[in-house]
């Protein structure tokens, strides 16, 4: 294991956000009528946090470099290390402003949830991890730049997840190629490097590209402030899901912000190699991708169902911000279709309080939330293409049994789906659900006081990177009213879902550390 | 599709289980003291339903064997479809006592549950498949014939399961013939026929003998009559769970009963080609079997997790017979032991209401559910064998992502599990999942009235053979509170579920039915 070359770069992530938690330190101190009133607050947190990060980031680094020649071998197992680690060190670094912030100033705003540690580092990972679970019971009296912060570590962990997994990953042969790329980019060079630096800067590209327009858009046709239009730009894309209202996205009940939303999670939550391939002008081959086609399909159906149990029941939707909404068709439709592709693109923003909605309605968006996003997208879950190779396999055995010498190839668009993959695809499926079932009893176990559908939901939506549940973690829920104990699970539960599981669990096998 | 064959056994199955109501009958009439007060119109039913079974019997064989030279052509889908039917036709008349009885002389026990013929065809169900999960709310005014009867659709039940899946189904090749054998028993002659009839019946005569051997244990040693030992011992031997108190075996409040019980259960739960092993002489490979150790060790650690919850929560364990208990070691171990005995064997015979247990209790019983007896045993669940495998798939998957270059065979015993059976197992343990979510999804559609709990253990445990779950169908509950609708799905996720779902799904498969 070569644990230099990973410190170097985990140095540098330290360093890099350093850089940016000093950008917003330095804006929030701008007379630009952007920052608040408690502008010097939130500043003073940036660059402390700033300066722990940088000076931590700056001994790791070179440190690492200076003891020898430096070796840049950069194989599985450090891909792996360094992927794991980023997220939880990252946590650590993302969590320190908002601890800070807590103990200074906490008090003016009455604000002492980020007083604890832990509460501090579950926002961050749950920033990081584009999962948008918050601890915090008043969103709305917090500086503008530490808001600022927890929209910009969703819209990193975005980018990152993306980079990881359609360009780097891939590269270097680990998690599945076949899931993350549409096609083979034409004969591969030996040498990767250069490859993952192409991908990643237009995927880089892409990336604000979506973000440029979004801001645009939320800015000029809705309520939202440019300030708001960028937080829930960064909730949008990373589908994370933190809002700067209490009220979530309802809090502006507009129309139009609702739709221009809608069309980004979709956006967000399909496979970012799909517009890596527009970039390069294959058309048709977006055009006939299985996943996202079942993608959309997906999406048609549960919203669907939704909107129509909401119509049917016939009862008052009630928005988050606490109004209730006649169930019309259009209304049932506007928040039945929202809640639907938040849920499903993991993004969690809310409009409605599905907490008292139909049965049917909670059993799909539950669905939905395993289901998940799009393989290479921001969105969590287990992935479309999982499912749909799943669904393949099943139909497979079921034939298998009456007419065993019936060979079908799996196939997913012009590729095979080999039987390795397909062992990997039922197994990792089968893993999501263990895990899920395991942390709803651990959470249960730590709060027994909490009902067990809070701890399932909690589960599965911290698992999936979702945000919010049913019941006491519902649309209009928190997370702070777990133990400490409980949060620690459940950013464990949002690192897994988010690393797709084996890059943090391979940490515990002995053999993983093991010389060659 | 040889259709005429499989009709011909069909009518085949119906004469026997006509004459074994025969029997029942003229038992119900002898003057010996075992009968009750009702004996004639318990009698007059078993007559009138073994009339039809013989008549309608006799119309499919007689008339399936007469049109034509009557090819006994026997393949994979003759298998599969006989065993289906064999089970849904077989409920269907033993459902047919329950039914007369309770239309002619249901009015004088006040016991009019089984004038709903889905009641009947629930409770056939529950016993063919050995689930036994009842729909009466009093079982002690019902005639000792029909409760006679009720224990034998265990016992017949029972032995059908294992004879199919150690002597039928591996000969066939269907389902996964190394799951089921221990060791292949010496080079297979090509017509399997012979060696059917001879495994078949050395299977029935340990089945026999077990059954003798419990009843004059619990008749000599306990204080149930003979009649209670001999029903009480069907229950067991088919790791059922009917029984003729409405307490279940805590109405007996004797731990002799309950060792007695326990051991058989464990007996029941374990692969019967095991004993067919030891009636060969083979010792060793008995010892040796990863399943039956498997097995034993997970009785062990369930039997001290859920006895140390009861011990150390400290309040009283209320039985089902509506005592409270002081929780010392000697009757936690008591009580612990034999739930969680009762509960993994999928027996689901009761001493004490768990539903008020710890949590921790109740997520390791629903944790047994799943993963239920061995494979070839009376027992349902997922079984051991494939728990096994999928743990040995997990962590050869996790290893796989840091080397995959490392290629180790998961080996069972003597053999190698090969990549078809590994998929085949993976998907199959992830198909009973799926099937359980769905099946809980159904039922509380139907029974919005019922908690989520209630309809999610009724899923679980009708579909693993079980009985009880929790909440409204807990230890001292029954299924009678559910709609008509519910009651077939429990129903069809109790064949589902002992037929290890193939059976049954396939026959939805258009494939299944076209021409070759």
């Amino acid at each position: 294991m070569n644990l230099r070359f990973v410190f170097q770069q985990l140095g540098l992530l330290l360093i890099v956000l350093s850089v940016t938690l000093v950008g917003i330190g330095l804006w929030a101190l701008l007379p630009l009528g952007l920052g608040d009133g408690s502008r010097y607050s939130g500043a003073t947190s940036m660059f402390v946090a700033a300066l722990v990060g940088c000076v931590s980031g700056s001994v790791l680094y070179f440190g690492a470099k200076r003891n020898g020649a430096g070796s840049t071998f950069f194989g599985r197992r450090e891909a792996l290390l360094l992927v794991a680690m980023s997220w939880m060190v990252g946590a650590a670094l993302s969590a320190l402003p908002l601890f800070f912030w807590a103990w200074e100033f906490g008090d003016d705003a009455g604000n002492t949830t980020f007083r604890s540690f832990v509460n501090c580092y579950f926002e961050a990972m749950s920033g990081l991890t584009t999962t948008g679970a918050t601890v915090l019971t008043n969103i709305e009296n917090l500086p503008r730049s530490i808001l600022l912060w927890r929209a910009t570590t969703h819209w990193l962990g975005g980018i990152g997840i993306v980079v990881l997994f359609v360009a780097v990953l891939p590269s270097l042969g680990v998690s599945g190629k076949k899931l993350f790329r549409v096609e083979a980019p034409g004969p591969q060079p030996e040498g990767v490097t250069p490859h993952i630096r192409d991908t990643s800067r237009i995927l880089w590209y892409i990336y604000i590209g979506f973000t440029v327009v979004e801001v645009a858009l939320l800015w000029a046709l809705t309520p939202m402030g440019l300030f708001d239009a960028v937080c829930h730009t960064f909730g949008t894309l990373a589908t994370g899901g933190f809002s700067t209202r209490n009220a979530s996205v309802g809090g502006y009940d507009s129309m139009t912000a609702d739709l221009i939303i809608i069309v980004f999670m979709v956006l967000a939550g399909a496979n970012f190699g799909l517009y890596y391939q527009l970039f390069r002008g294959k058309f048709r081959s977006v055009w006939r991708d299985t996943e996202l086609r079942a993608y959309l399909i997906i999406i048609g159906i549960a919203a669907v169902i939704v909107s129509g149990a909401l119509w049917s029941a016939g009862v008052p939707i009630v928005t988050t911000a606490g109004t209730a909404v006649e169930p019309t068709l259009a209304e049932s439709l506007r928040y039945g279709t929202f809640t639907t592709i938040s849920i499903q693109t993991t993004t969690g923003f809310c409009t409605a309080d599905f907490n008292v909605w139909p049965f049917i309605a909670q059993a799909t968006i539950i669905a939905l939330m395993f289901i998940g996003g799009c393989a290479g997208s921001t969105g969590g879950g287990i992935k479309v293409v999982r499912i749909w190779i799943v669904l393949k396999i099943f139909f497979g055995e079921i034939e298998r049994v009456f007419r065993p010498s019936v060979v079908r190839a799996t196939r997913l668009g012009n590729t095979t789906v080999d039987d390795a993959l397909k062992l990997a695809t039922v197994a990792y499926v089968l893993g999501i659900v263990l895990l899920f079932a395991s942390g709803a009893v651990v959470l249960k176990m730590f709060d027994p006081g909490q009902s067990f559908t809070t701890c399932a939901t909690a589960s599965i939506t911290t698992l999936c990177n979702v945000g919010p549940g049913l019941d006491n973690v519902g649309a209009i829920e928190n997370y702070h009213k777990f133990s400490w104990e409980s949060k620690l699970v459940l950013t464990l539960l949002m690192a897994l879902g988010r690393l797709e599981v084996f890059a943090i669990i391979v940490l515990f096998s002995p053999r993983f550390w093991r010389r060659h």
